[in-house]
């Protein structure tokens, strides 16, 4: 089968590897029908050494059953389902509190030789506790709705588990740091959680375009110290209840950090791409909450799909450009150049 | 009258300074009957430059109100009261929020021309959003309640902050890091918020002993690493879902970063002594939620005053030893040399 596979910085290629195939009696065996680019894949088509093996890539993807194995009890060859980013096994205690990202026996796609989600087929390990069943036929893959069903497989959810962790909430100032995929997620969860404004601290137009149409009230495009004094502005001075760190560099930490409002919370899903955080005593005195890490995007799939089959939330609209599998280097190409949102890979 | 000075570390006095008087028409002028030293207090006496003037000491302080000014309405003269250790009007939108800690228009004892809490007498400003009037008579004050009444004005509130900040809840694992004053009435809240388990860890036998009648029910009195390891052979290898974090300083921060489970949450109230986190990725992976600050004691005399009164919770034995204004300075020293828990002065 075809799959894509990152060989270093910059160097993402689409092969021929080993096909998906059963391993454990509790897997189940998906063809992919769309996949996606994440944000978080860019971390390594930046900064990845090269590797004479490769790396399978992805961990979005939507597909059809075509195998289970004999443990399977929740879906069927044929379903059309979605996949989570990483996969659990929805007994342990992490999974029955709903925080399935942090599954005792859980893990990651394109690791421990399981299929990244980039490619035609993938293993999908612990099949009941992970994956979710779409009200989709299979034939009907053509669905307006696939790009949206398509988000909650993580940028959805990771919006969501940001919106979650600041305890957005009704009649609640939230802003949201960073115009990416999952920081236009944010600002939808937090207008879906009931957020009087939505600050989108971000500078492309598009994106902003979209942030609006999504739900953000204010947009502020400065940057640094600019940019905390423009929000404590919009807000009496006193910065926001409510702040969605969705980036992860230092920058985007310390505004999230200096815009939060005394009692405020943070919640953060970029990932960290430093080992410290700054301003411990600052934040002690204003009582600031910081929450967050990979989001338990399993435990938010049932909540959120009602919303995205009655066309009350369109996550969707992130993706604005789809390739075919031989067009996923250039996606990445672009999304690193910021030229695309978010790609999204038809099979 | 008299009060108590510190003029560098190690260099408390007490000594003759202007007699505290009403001087805003919202001001309340106390006759302090008991204060307390805070652990707080021992940073500066642990690091504090030599200064001509002086700094006026203490926030921890009940008495009897002499006079207030003319706009105050809720407290009168007579009136026994107990004050938490920041002042606050009690009307801005923290105040409002129970985040009294916050206030827009509160402030420190000891700075800005308003008294210090171990003194004779203390001018507190916003009197109707600082201080609680309590059921005690002023000929009464002999009261065997009262040492526990005084930890209502800070250190109760402050551990009882740490363990809501840490989301202590019925059937939870919690763990207290840090024996002293704070940690101790932190077991009392994790223990008065239903938690299943309590961890203290401390090294001390006697605050150890103290802890385990306040309802603690494990003790962990290595450090560092083995601290951790300890905390996780107790918990099923995972740690502990709440974590109140009593002391401030890197290592205990770093040790309360480490036995939080994935999903758990830190309550920190200790005054940091460093201005970053460490561990911002891997507390990112284990989706922990770090929270805390000053605690707004304000809010919490209300909830916390029946049972005080109603000899439910005793956080009182912590003080366990008893000066008059003049031995205040040694009380310094034997609280910075671990000899006292808590001292109490009686005025």
């Amino acid at each position: 089968m075809r799959a894509t596979v990152m060989y270093g910085a910059g160097d993402v290629r689409i092969e021929t590897v080993p096909d998906a195939r059963l391993i454990e009696s509790t897997d189940a065996l998906i063809r992919v029908t769309s996949a996606a680019i994440c944000g978080s894949d860019l971390w390594p088509y930046k900064t990845m050494e090269h590797s004479e093996t490769g790396r399978r890539m992805g961990h979005e993807f939507i597909g059809v059953v075509e195998a289970v194995g004999v443990d399977v009890r929740t879906v069927k060859p044929g379903d059309v389902v979605v996949s989570p980013f990483l996969w659990s096994d929805g007994v342990c205690v992490f999974c029955r509190e709903g925080l399935q990202s942090e599954c005792l026996h859980g893990g990651r796609y394109g690791f421990d030789n399981v299929d990244g989600g980039q490619g035609e087929a993938v293993r999908v390990p612990q099949a009941d506790g992970t994956l979710v069943v779409l009200p989709v036929d299979a034939d009907g893959m053509d669905n307006a709705l696939l790009p949206s069903l398509l988000t909650l497989a993580d940028v959805m959810g990771t919006g969501y588990h940001a919106a979650v962790s600041a305890h957005v909430g009704p009649g609640k100032t939230a802003a949201v740091v960073g115009d990416g995929a999952v920081g236009l997620c944010g600002v939808i969860a937090a207008k879906r959680l009931g957020a009087d404004r939505i600050i989108l601290l971000g500078r492309h137009p598009k994106r902003i375009a979209l942030a609006q149409e999504f739900g953000a009230t204010d947009v502020v495009s400065e940057r640094g110290d600019e940019a905390v004094e423009h929000v404590r502005a919009l807000t009496d001075g006193l910065g926001a209840q409510a702040v969605l760190e969705c980036v992860g560099l230092e920058q985007s930490l310390l505004t999230a950090l200096h815009i939060a409002r005394p009692g405020g919370a943070i919640g953060r899903v970029g990932l960290p791409q430093e080992d410290v955080f700054p301003e411990a005593i600052a934040t002690f005195f204003k009582n600031v909450a910081i929450s967050g890490g990979p989001a338990p995007a399993r435990a938010y799939i049932p909540e959120l799909l009602p919303d995205v089959l009655e066309g009350r939330i369109e996550p969707g609209r992130v993706f604005d450009r789809v390739v075919r599998l031989d067009g996923a280097p250039d996606g990445y190409r672009a999304m690193n150049e910021r030229e695309a949102i978010k790609v999204l890979i038809e099979f």
